[in-house]
Order: C-alpha cells, then sequence, then structure tokens
C-alpha cells in the first residue's frame, strides 16, 4: 500500500467493528491511527531493506564487475535510510502512541518486536554506526586480501578496530555478559550462560565420539560422490529433490553464487537460493540446495500478512539453521531419503557406483577438516565450540587479537586432532568477524541442536512422515513444520516458538542421542 | 562516499586551493559546504533511483511470479523516497546556499540541472504525485486487460483519467504551451512549435516515399531472414556484433526480457541491456541487441566522475534514441557492415540463403504494418507523427479520448494505407499513455533525425569510418560519438549538445536526404 494514499474509511471503520461501547471505539480509533501510521513507517523500512536484499542477491549472482563500487555506495544509502528511518523520533513517538493490544495477538507482537528493535538501534550512536559500517568495509577488504596470501598481519589491525567497535556496541546495550548483546541480535533470549551449557554439552558428548570414530577411519568413504558431473545434471537433479520438499518455484528460483545463500525480500512470494557445484564432488552442490532450500520453505511458510512488518521472515538464526540443517541432515543424509533417491541418482548420474547402503555412508562420512563450511555432521559443532570459545574470550578480555592464530590453532588440535596447514584454512576462513558478526557463530550448532528437537516432535506427532519420506513425499513433515514453525514468521520469541512446537524448551539432550545413535552404527560402535 | 563519514579536511582544502584572496576563500569555503552536502544529497537521490532500476531489471528479468505484489510496494516505496528527498526544504535551502559556480563548469551544469528538477517536482502538489502514481498504476493493469480483450471501453475511463492529472500537471508548470511541459521532461528544450515543424517537414517527405514504394512493393524480400535459428546461436552472433562495436562486458550483461530495454544503475560501470528472439525471424534478436547496445555504448561512455550526480547519464531521450538508431540502422542496417557480417552469418546460420545484395534488401525491407514497434526505417516515423498529432489534439482540448479509435485508424490511413484490424494491433498497442508517458514518443522520432546528424558529422570528422566498418571495425566511429557525445552525459543541453558535435541545430534535411537516398535506390527510384 502506498502510504500516500489516505486509508479508505471503510477499512479503517472494519478494524474497530469489535469495540462495542462508544467511548472506547474512540479511544481505540486514536490509538489505531498511530497504530496505522507506525505501520506504514514499517512497511517503508521493510520495503528499503527488501531493495537492498535485492541488491544484494544481484551483487552475488550477476552483477559485472563494474558495479562494485556504485552498488556499495547504494547498499550504504539504504542502510542507512533504514535506520534514519527506524532511530527517527517520529518512530519514538509513533511507537508509544501505539497503545495497548490483547497480549498473544498480533498487534502485540508486532509493537513487542518494533519497540525492541528501535530500543536497540537508537541506543547506537549515529557515528558509532558510521564509524562501524566503515570500519567492516575497509576490514573485509583486507580480510580477502590476508586470506589470499595467508598473512594474518594484514588483518590483525582491522580485527582489533572491529572487536573494540562491537565492545563499544555492547556498551551502550544491556545484558548480564556483554557477548549476550552481540547473541541477542541473532538469537532473542539466547545467553551467554546457557551457551555455555549447551556447547559443555555437546564438547563432553562429540569430542569423545569423534576420536573413536577416527580411531575407527579406514577408507575413504566417498567415492561414489566422486567423478565428472555436468553441472546441468547436478542442478536438474537437485531441483527434482527440493521440489518433492515443497519448495515453491512460482514464489522463488536458484541460481549460482560462489558462496551459496537463501534470501527473501519481505515476504514468502519471493525466497531465492544459490547454489554453487562442484562438477568433481556431487555432495557440494546437492546438500547445499538442500541446505538452502530448507530456509528457503521456512520464508516460503511465514503467515502472508506477516509482510511487510516486523513480524515476516524467520525468527531468529538458529530457528532458520535449524530448518535449513533439518532438510540437509535429517531428510537427506537419511536411510528412507535414499531409498528413494539413489535409483534416480544412479539414473541421473550411471558413474556413482556401489549400492544404497556404500551411497549412505558416502554422504555421512567423517573427517577432521580444517573448513567449517565443509565441515561433516559429526565434526561440525566442534569448528563452532572453538569460535565460540575464542569470541567470549575476546570480549571478556582473556585474549588478544595478536594470539588468536595460536589459540586458534591449539583448540583444533585439542578438538579435531589436526593443526591448519596456514591461516588460509584456519583463523582466517571466515568472513563473520571482518564484517562485525560476533555472536553468531552459535547460531549453527542452536540450529543443529533445534533441527533434531524439531524432526523428532514432527515424527512423533505424524509417524507417516517416515514412510511417506521413503516414498520421496514429504508433505506431512512440511505441513507439521508449516503449522508448528513457519506461518508464525516472529511472533514469538525462539524459546516459546520451540516450546509450542516440542512441548520443551531447546535441549542439547535428543541431538547428542541422535549423533550417537547414526554415527556409532556408521561407525561400528564408535 | 557514505554521507555519514565526515569529508576529510585535505580533500576539502582541494577544492578551494584555485581561490587566492583569503576572504574569497572563506566565501568559497561556505560555498563549498554546502555545495558538498548538496552533493552528498544529490548522490542519496542517485542511490535510491539506481536501487530502483535494479529491483526494475529484475522484475523484468528474473524475478518470480509471486514477486509481483511486494515488488510493487518496494517501488513505490524507493520512488516516494526519492520525491520526498528531493523536494524536501533541505534541497531547496541547500540550492539557495550552494552560490555560484564558474560558468561552463561541471559545478554550476550540476546546479542547473539541480534546481531545474528541484523546481519541477517542487511545483507539484504531493496530492498530484500521488494521484498519478496510483491512477497509471490502475490504468496500466486495465490497459493489459484491454489489449488482450481488444476492448477499448476498458481503458477509456483510465485514459481520461491519467489524461486529466497530466493536464492538471501542466497547469503548475510554465511552458509556452501546454504540451511544452510534457516534451520537456523528456527532451529539455524541445518545444510543441520546433516539433511541429519537424513533423511537418517530415510528413512531407516521408509520406510520398512510402506511396512511391508500396506502388513497387513485389515479393516479401524478408525471407533470408526466416527459418528455424537456436537462440543460444543468435545471442552469440549478437554479442560478437556488439563485442565488435565496442560494449564493455566487465561493465554490463544481457539477459532476456519479454519487452527488451537497457538500464543504468547511476553510472557508466553497470549498464544492462536486454532482448526477445525470436526463433523464427533473426532480425527481431540481432537489430534488437544493436538497438540497445546504442543505449548502453552511451551510459558506458558517460564521465565516470558524473556518477550519483545530476550529470550522470544521457542528456534527454532525443539523444540517447540517436545512438540506439544509429547503431541500429546506420551501422548495423548498411552496406559496409553486412561486407564484414555477412560471411559470419552464414557461417554460424547455414540456412540463411542468398548473396550480401539479398541480404542487404532483406534488412531493409519495408512494408506498411500495424505495429510501431516492428516498423521497418522508412515508416517508423509516421507512427511517432500520428501519436504526436494526436497527443496534441488531446491536450488542445480538440480530441475526445472517445473518438480516439477512430482518429486512430483514420491517420493510420492516411499516412501508411492501412487501418488496424483491431484496436488491440491499433490505438492500444503502446503502454505509454497507460502509465502517463504523454510527451515520450516525439523523442523517437528526433532520435532518428539526430542519428543521422550525428552520423554523417561523425563520417566527416572520421573519414576512417566506413572503411574501418567494412572490417567489422568500429573503434573511430565510438571514438567520435565518446569525444563528442556519450562523456559529456548531461552537463549540455541537447541543443548545445548537437551543435558542438555536428556545428548545427538539430535538422531534419540530412534525415530526409539519407531516407530518400537509401530507399529511393533499395525501391528502385520510388
Amino acid at each position: 500500500m502506498n502510504p500516500d494514499i489516505p486509508i479508505p474509511p471503510k477499512l479503517y471503520a472494519g478494524k474497530t467493528a469489535a469495540t462495542d461501547a462508544s467511548i472506547a471505539r474512540v479511544i481505540a480509533d486514536a490509538r489505531n491511527d498511530a497504530f496505522q501510521t507506525l505501520q506504514d513507517r514499517l512497511a517503508t523500512i521493510s520495503d528499503v531493506s527488501a531493495a537492498a536484499a535485492v541488491l544484494t542477491w544481484d551483487r552475488q549472482t550477476y552483477m559485472p564487475e563494474g558495479g562494485v563500487g556504485a552498488r556499495a555506495e547504494q547498499l550504504a544509502t539504504l542502510s542507512r535510510l533504514a535506520h534514519e528511518l527506524l532511530v527517527s523520533s517520529e518512530t519514538g513517538e509513533l511507537l508509544e502512541r501505539a497503545g495497548k493490544h490483547e497480549p498473544g495477538s498480533d498487534e502485540a507482537a508486532l509493537l513487542r518486536l518494533a519497540r525492541r528493535e528501535y530500543d536497540r538501534a537508537s541506543r547506537l550512536p549515529a557515528r558509532l554506526v558510521a564509524e562501524t559500517s566503515r570500519a567492516t568495509a575497509l576490514a573485509e577488504r583486507a580480510w580477502i586480501q590476508a586470506r589470499e596470501s595467508s598473512d594474518w598481519s594484514l588483518f590483525a589491525p582491522h580485527m582489533e578496530r572491529v572487536l573494540a567497535l562491537k565492545q563499544e556496541e555492547a556498551s551502550h546495550l544491556d545484558g548480564e555478559h556483554p557477548y549476550d548483546t552481540m547473541l541477542d541480535r541473532y538469537d532473542p533470549g539466547s545467553s551467554t550462560r546457557r551457551l555455555r551449557g549447551m556447547f559443555d554439552a555437546l564438547k563432553a558428548g562429540i569430542v569423545p565420539l569423534v576420536r573413536g570414530v577416527s580411531a575407527r577411519l579406514g577408507e575413504d568413504r566417498t567415492a561414489p560422490l566422486r567423478g565428472d558431473f555436468g553441472e546441468a545434471a547436478q542442478e536438474a537433479f537437485g531441483r527434482d529433490v527440493i521440489t518433492s520438499f515443497g519448495y515453491d518455484w512460482s514464489k522463488g528460483r536458484q541460481d549460482r553464487a560462489v558462496h551459496p545463500f537463501c534470501v527473501d525480500f519481505g515476504g514468502p512470494g519471493d525466497v531465492r537460493i544459490t547454489t554453487r557445484f562442484d562438477p568433481g564432488l556431487l555432495s557440494v552442490g546437492l546438500f547445499g540446495t538442500c541446505h538452502e532450500a530448507g530456509h528457503a520453505l521456512y520464508e516460503q511458510g511465514v503467515d502472508p500478512s506477516y509482510s511487510r512488518t516486523p513480524l515476516a521472515g524467520g525468527v531468529s538464526m538458529g530457528v532458520h539453521e535449524s530448518q535449513s540443517r533439518l532438510w540437509e541432515n535429517l531428510v537427506a543424509r537419511s536411510r528412507p531419503f535414499w531409498s528413494h533417491f539413489h535409483p534416480r541418482l544412479r539414473e541421473t548420474f550411471p558413474g556413482v557406483s556401489g549400492d544404497l547402503e556404500t551411497l549412505y555412508r558416502a554422504v555421512n562420512s567423517v573427517r577432521s577438516s580444517e573448513i567449517r563450511t565443509e565441515a561433516d555432521e559429526l565434526t561440525y559443532d566442534l569448528h563452532v565450540l572453538l569460535r565460540f570459545e575464542l569470541e567470549l574470550a575476546l570480549f571478556e578480555g582473556g585474549l588478544a587479537v595478536a594470539d588468536l592464530p595460536t589459540a586458534w590453532n591449539a583448540k583444533m588440535e585439542e578438538y579435531l586432532g589436526i593443526v591448519p596447514e596456514n591461516d588460509a584454512l584456519g583463523v582466517l576462513q571466515d568472513t563473520h568477524w571482518a564484517i562485525g558478526l560476533f555472536g553468531y557463530f552459535p547460531a549453527y550448532t542452536l540450529g543443529n541442536v533445534l533441527s533434531v528437537q524439531l524432526f523428532e516432535a514432527a515424527v512423533a506427532g505424524r509417524p507417516e512422515i517416515i514412510p511417506e519420506m521413503e516414498r520421496g513425499e514429504f508433505g506431512a513433515l512440511l505441513g507439521w513444520l508449516r503449522e508448528n514453525v513457519h506461518r508464525h514468521g516472529k511472533k514469538y520469541d525462539p524459546d516459546d516458538l520451540i516450546a509450542r512446537a516440542t512441548g520443551r524448551p531447546p535441549d542439547t539432550a535428543p541431538y547428542l542421542r541422535y549423533l550417537e545413535t547414526k554415527f556409532g552404527e556408521l561407525y561400528d560402535g564408535a
């Protein structure tokens, strides 16, 4: 709706029709007026952010080299405008005048989220926002060069600067622990204390498991996935798979990108994924496609009436990652899935050798490796644990930036039994710190934990899920996720959403049981 | 540059280093301060408009169906924000405080353009802008339905409304004739009086030429261009052609679109074209590619220092169209061009029959037809003439919207000797009126006129242009255009630019001579 256009009176009357007493109606009208103006303002902010997302999608997929400089300016401008619209005194006044709404209503949730966003953004001085924007832009460029030449010293001063700015940011915000303010941005309700508990439990469970598997590692099991696979055939196979998941192509598309991602533009009508194919290794493109489709199914399933409001989109990075990992691991790395897709895979790629069991072992093969994004299901969380511990130490002051590479390598050796050959394969591998994403990594592991908790609740609620999967059908699973997770968007906070869906708060126990059972069997009592 | 970031002092000092007396420096500093702030503001507006252009490009090329609604909201929001930033009192104050700059300097041109834009935009009441935006959105939807069912009555009330709003718009602006205010938006300096003169001359010259040719029309000459041509081969051939023109692929790309267009994002670093291929008719994709590449070469050639200022981009629709028509017609429909590309075309498409002369006659075949966008070089301007006369009559009140279809058909018969079978092939064929583009059509013919005037000046200045073309080289031609047209962006007003480039004001005589010579020879003394 174009906010320049006055709202027609009958629409307005409809909104207050439930109120009985005329005096109450007058009050409600005044509130609704401010509420409606606020909604228009939030819709404008949403549109500007959506435009930035389109520009980012284009930059990663189709933009020619010559567009780099101008695109950076355009994105900086859009992000500044969105920020200015959010923190303006007008927004603050509208939030105050928007009144109270029935607890549990969409309106109440919208206000809660808008107030939280406004509060966070308006506590940060404009100078800090601008400096962080500039420092991270410079740091990202330096990081690219540092990684290329595997030279930590090129990046270290930028890391110092970005960390200092994020620490200053934390000082403007409330949290039991300064790191809480970082976590809160990606996973509202999460806390350092709780994550310590989660990671302690996972460390205690996974490190011995990995050691056990390592002792039993024989031949490389991934041979069936290696060969020379045409990209068009890989893409077609992946499309078939995610079409059967329920990915709606009239509301999305798939393109190529060096660093795959999923992106939405403020509503469920256009949710795109990108993929990278490796002609020599089937798993890269296939599981990448399933992973991004998992994110996309979440966004495509959000209540369309939440579009252009703070309620739109997935509720947190952790819950988002639970959806991508659920489809990637619980579904696409499972026996039921492959009992249906194995014959199809061999039809498409006659070069793929081996029976169903060989393939199942191939897609679940474990090996300690240097790069997080290439890690298997079992070792993945140890990569995240390492980053969580290092970030915490940096924030608490117990670790100096200069000592990061040494600390990184020590933890790699302790948890995964390997030391990276160089810093490009170690401390310099991720872009997160360069662009200021402290507190983001834990969401990856939170997602793994929640993926199992949600999947088990889904199967308990709809036992037909597994037999369906064996037939290459996923309607019951998607239906359960839609009903219990997707449609709610950001209406409930993550803990609340998970409790409603599974009857319990987030819990590491099901995830650890799942890993022990799956990899114990795969690696013969590991 | 992020306007949040303060300008470093040395950059600032550099800008005023030319001023001698210290008192003058102080004044200049104060001016520069406002000037710099104004530039930042204009850069922000440019970024928002560029973002809208990216969203539009995406909508026409890759956006899935489900994105339609949200994208319309996003574009409306961006256009509203750009408008609000432009007409705000802050912009007005900055324009007043930005001081005087040396006549002929970039700074002076920037201020002249910014003041003109601000003046036009701020004279229009916000209500009128909003109503026009809504009315044209509704009219465009109605026009699509009306064209599909060839039912004028579905569109007529919307046409009434849009025309009334454009007439109201004219009443807020200054012009010798109300229609001047429409023309001024697309071709600054153009006027109804001058266009009347231009079209009178063209009518007097072209109508008899077309009658002469019609009397001599024998067999259909387009047979060599008809067949079954793979789209990939068509695309590759077109790419080779425009690469030889000088289209820079590191600063652009080519995609498919139903209605081809060229788009830039506020600078020369990313200028994209889109193409529609007809598998049965080679000319559609090939000349469409050359046409859009002509637009793109202009944008790619603008001085990069003009990016994100009002000086960026082509100066007017007429001059822009002169560039697309020059490459499409003067180059790609010429003998020198085909003497090089004919063997290559036959290599690529062995099905293409006939010698060079047969092909030359095929790509220049004339036939009166109903649809402007499919018209040949000779009859094209009569389609534009018809629209110009009808728009003028509508604006002057001498023609009622209800009588438009009858008037249309009468003029088609008079100028082209045919009457459209129905309104979909007649008065409903173009989207321009639905979206409020009154005064836009004349630019197409102005472009044809200027294309010949510029091409002749180029060849006179660099006689090697024709021999180069025969070798498939276009460096001398592009070089002349870059030097005399492209690089200047919007710095000079169109008349000034044309006079600097060709030594004369816009002139129909060379164009008429060109048509008479070319088609006289092709149609044997027509």
